[in-house]
């Protein structure tokens, strides 16, 4: 879909103009104009023959012009009327300002979709409905009803709320950071946020999303990859709890999705999370101002010990160090420092410092080669030259690579500071943790954006599925069951190299205890039934049979389980009970947004109580397999803590990969859920699985 | 010791004064002075007659008044002389600025020592050395050398961190907020944070603390335990991490101590502790300003969708909860409210709401019986009345007792609203996640001070210890041993009803293999010897023994490892091997801050990877030992998770309850270590243990 005339229209119409300063239509189109859009710009209104100086139309069939970009904005019912209008004149592009379609139910929902059909087949890109518009400060475009045209600048923002796109506008205005695009997505009907990810604007240096949910996850992460090479893409998406959730489907008529799920896909992407709004705003300063953090070694300057204490604190669990400064800028810093001063990592000027004695640090501590960034911080004490440092400040950040990051800590005092450095683009944030906060992100920027270079992100395979697995599967489905029972899956899962206990069929309580008698005690009893998916909850396992008595006696139990499951294909079993080892869980589940997930970690009874487990989206490379493994806690037994056993991990990572292709390649699979499993020898035993379609 | 002459003085001498006025000396003249302080005021300065219109004098001895405060601003090699005229004067009080003591090493710390021991000889309060002073607004006093004389009011702030001071007063005056007492503690020669613990002052609302270490950590539970059933306490404390600790160090010779049990420690007493310098700044202007909050239920009022999902996503993880609103509140809401706003919680009322639809909608839910505290939220749209919105607020917070915060997101638009409601006292942050985590925290601090005023905070028993295990305890330390042997934990953890396998002790091949067919299959053989502690680690436990060759060979290998271990009371002994049950650990460690420290979670070879562990500084009440074992993840499956066994776990508590009274009881052990320790019917088995000296 070509979005030109979205982005860039030469003219524009706004159905719904209005004389009544009160209506929104009204306040687009005085945005418009105030904003000095070079274009056409055309007042539709068929009860008016001009508004605000300009002449006005019937509608936008009444325009001979071409026109570029239709902004709608008159009430619910009147707006696919007007749609129609557009499509008959071909406009290029169209934004539904108005609200009251996915997000009221379902005969809102059915409207957009009639709506959004009919955009898609006439090949007009639509954004909205239920929006505030676009804006691109380049071209003189507010073609929203926000009230403020924001400044030039490098950062793109794309909202799905357009309240809080408001308000990063306004903060953005506070804190003189500009935008290339602003836009405001609505309910999405045509227009998502994988569109705006196509974009390719050489003017973008940080893509920032506010979004609610996540339209085509696949779609996503593979457009994430690809532009986190370039351009780091950041990402505020709540709705990690059931309440929020609730209140997304009543905002924009949202359906989040599992959201621990969302988090994988999205790492796994390159996409860089926030964790809060201002977590957001504090990140789209530092990627809008800071070019690239090279390292992850931080040199700290403070004229203050307490704050460097907390930001040392904050620096581990970022992932960064102290700089190791060498003896020459030690020495260097001894010669300009005071003798109570601390010339290592984190200097501290003491409290008399004035400006030039952070000037001399500044310069000290730059040369050195170890340092990849520097922390400036600053409480105003007696002597603290607040404006004069920050103005240092500035002149070395112009000077250099790398990131200088200030803290100025307090109230009024320090407010000037803080506003100077905004003012030249030096970053700069209240709080030290802050500033820490920012550099621990902007380093885990720098390796996932080295991992999509690498193209180590959803490599590009093709899955040639077993012609006889997919038969059973396809039968399987086809007579409308929703699992597999013990021997198919059985026979599937040889694909994955997963061995299962080796088992007799017992048909009555004698036959059982000769079997038993042939297995060696203790066995034990089980019911294979595609209609038991919980075999232990149902009591359709029976442990730690020895004699006669107990078998017969469990055989019995057993029969009657299986007879209540209505199963014709159900039968009983026995296995030679295994010792209890070390038990896993390996599983794959499909997300509806993000598609199949693998997950591998610590099973068994531990499974809930722990949730000590990695998941990632399919297909999985081998080094990914690898680090999912390496996540777990439990690889930390695998690989032999204490001095105690060892085990194969080689044996478990491919058993992950081969899970991935599986998943890839047996798209009528939904979940595949093996717990426990151990590893014996140097095989992956399942003692219990579950197949699902 | 009597703080009044150091918080209420009459007359204050600066030793130091100057007419340079670069000179701290200077300074703090010039605070006092220009705070307009009733008292008298004595410079002294040996080479001056008079110093900013004020007589000076040669020393504090030539003043024939009494001196209640002597503040001492001179180089550190002159400190010493000055304490002697302090002293030989008898004045009240004394206030150390000067720098170069305890944080500078060994030197410094032993000059540091002499002085405080020679100001508690002549039971002098001594605030400092290396600090900034004491500041309390209502009596005019600025006895510092930070720049300006804070307003008056509820916040009591003890820093130290002097510079960290200047920041909050900074902040504070900017944010509304007012001071009962400022005072910066430097290296805390003789005042430390306790005893500003002590003070009761009625003009304080909270009680904030900035502080790198805590001097006596059980007194300063005690006086916590107490002051928290009235006042608030809120601390920072940094030096989570090694290099934070070595940082403060440096800074005021501060030593941390392990983290995780202050941690413990200060939640158990009460104390709030604020994970960051932006928490502290948000919950003193929290508790500052706002009374109580009463419950859990929270209802949000917005003119945006995103940023409520936002506050509701982050209304679980602070332990609260969106409000039910009553039918009649829905009713009322709808009344006011356009069809498409909701009148649910979160209470949306759309982007086009203007002042008045907030003051109604703050009418309506106000009166709802079931909501215990109000977020209004605010995004800088069109119509957006901010000020008037801000005013309507204001005029609710000062008619009700539930807490009511504002969050306004945004920049310039924002700022005059927020502006507004700080000089109204009415709370307000940024973010909506910020106003919803000081909301949490007022919760948390609503039930900690329940805790406190039922006592169930830090019992005040009598321990009387087993004569015959004293005796046991003090033999062994009193041999140099560091360590009880086998026997002798045994006979001491029989206080705790801790059961030991029964082990039969052998002395060669052939008596092996005669014990170990008495026992029945399989045997574990071990080594019992106070030099070997980590017995698996060593080698010196051999599992899974089932026949002669396995017993001799076993036996051989352990007289080895015991020749080598030089312990003539060591020996081998044989046990019956259990079954592999549920491992947990139960264990005891002295902290030398806090005390003795129980610890109770998974054990066994999980113990290093889960980390599933719950502390708790002793002695305990049974609840406080029932909620630290229902904090582990373990105890879902002792609670008998997923329809698995259900284990005794009274008996658990009990293990705890004694474990905390053995602690108490003996003073010569150090540290106790069972795990494994298992559960075998109604026994707690400890199948390894240690007992530290």
């Amino acid at each position: 879909m070509d979005l030109k005339p979205l982005i860039r229209p030469q003219s524009i119409a706004i159905i719904g103009a209005s004389r009544d300063s009160q209506k929104i239509g009204a306040q687009i189109l005085n945005n418009l104009i105030r904003s000095n859009f070079m274009g056409k710009i055309y007042p539709i209104n068929p009860k008016a023959s001009a508004i605000q100086g300009l002449a006005s139309y019937q509608s936008v069939i009444a325009v001979s012009e071409t026109i570029d970009l239709a902004i709608i904005a008159i009430p619910q019912p009147f707006v696919q009327d007007a749609i129609k209008d557009c499509i008959q004149k071909k406009v290029g592009s169209i934004i539904i300002i108005t609200a009251g379609f996915k997000e009221t139910g379902e005969q809102g929902k059915k409207l957009e979709q009639d709506i959004a059909n009919q955009c898609k087949k006439a090949n007009i890109p639509l954004l909205g409905p239920n929006c505030l518009g676009i804006i691109i400060p380049q071209i003189n475009l507010n073609a929203s009803f926000g009230t403020q045209l924001p400044k030039t600048g490098n950062v793109s923002f794309v909202s799905q709320s357009g309240a809080f796109g408001t308000a990063v506008i306004d903060w953005a205005q506070n804190n003189n950071i500009g935008f290339s695009l602003f836009a405001s997505l609505g309910n999405k009907a045509v227009l998502n946020e994988n569109h705006f990810l196509e974009l390719t604007n050489p003017n973008t240096k940080v893509q920032a999303f506010y979004l609610e949910d996540i339209v085509d996850g696949r779609r996503f992460m593979e457009l994430s990859s690809e532009l986190t090479k370039t351009t780091p893409i950041l990402l505020l998406k709540p709705g990690r709890t059931k309440k929020a959730q609730e209140a997304a489907k009543s905002h924009t008529g949202a359906l989040a999705g599992q959201d621990d799920i969302a988090s994988t896909a999205l790492s796994q992407a390159g996409v860089l999370r926030a964790n809060t709004s201002e977590e957001l705003f504090d990140l789209i300063k530092a990627f809008s101002f800071i070019k690239e953090l090279n390292g992850n070694k931080i040199a700290i300057i403070t004229n203050a010990g307490g704050p460097s204490i907390m930001a040392t604190d904050a620096l581990e669990s970022a992932g960064l160090q102290l700089a190791p400064l060498s003896d020459k800028t030690q020495s260097d810093l001894s010669q300009y420092l005071p003798r109570e001063s601390n010339i290592h990592d984190p200097v501290d000027l003491i409290g008399d410092a004035k400006a030039e004695r952070y000037k001399n640090a500044l310069d000290c501590v730059l040369k050195d080669q170890s340092v990849d960034a520097i922390i400036v911080l600053l409480t105003p004490q007696t002597s603290t030259e607040i404006e004069l440092t920050a103005k240092y400040i500035i002149d070395h950040a112009k000077n250099t690579t790398k990131p200088i990051i200030a803290s100025f800590i307090g109230g009024s005092h320090v407010e000037k500071g803080l506003k100077l450095l905004s003012q030249n683009n030096v970053l700069s944030y209240q709080f030290p943790e802050q500033a820490v906060n920012v550099l621990g992100r902007l380093w885990e920027y720098k390796q996932k954006q080295q991992i999509a270079i690498n193209n180590h992100i959803i490599p590009n395979l093709s899955y040639v599925p077993n012609p006889a697995h997919n038969k059973l599967l396809d039968q399987a489905k086809s007579s409308n069951r929703t699992s597999l029972n013990q021997d198919e899956l059985e026979e599937l899962l040889s694909e994955c190299n997963i061995k299962f206990p080796a088992k007799k069929r017992v048909t009555s309580p004698e036959n059982a205890w000769q079997n038993a008698k042939e297995l060696g005690a203790p066995v034990v009893m089980k019911i294979a039934s595609s209609n038991i998916l919980h075999k232990s909850d149902s009591g359709a396992v029976i442990l730690n049979l020895y004699d006669q008595e107990q078998i017969s006696e469990s055989f019995g139990q057993l029969q009657k389980i299986l007879k209540n499951s209505n199963d014709p294909n159900g039968y009983i079993y026995l296995q030679k009970q295994l010792p209890k080892g070390l038990e896993l869980i390996l599983g794959m589940k499909r997300d509806p947004v993000f598609g199949p997930v693998i997950l591998i970690g610590s099973g068994g009874i531990y499974t809930e109580v722990y949730k000590d487990t990695a998941e990632m989206i399919a297909p999985l490379t081998k080094s990914q397999g690898q680090k999912m493994l390496e996540s777990t806690k439990i690889y930390n037994i695998l690989n032999g803590a204490r001095s105690q056993q060892k085990y194969n991990t080689e044996v478990i990572i491919q058993a992950i990969l081969k899970l991935s292709n599986l998943a890839m390649s047996y798209s009528q699979i939904k979940e595949i859920d093996l717990n426990p499993i151990t590893i014996i020898n140097d095989d992956l035993v399942a003692l219990d699985a579950r197949v699902i379609l």
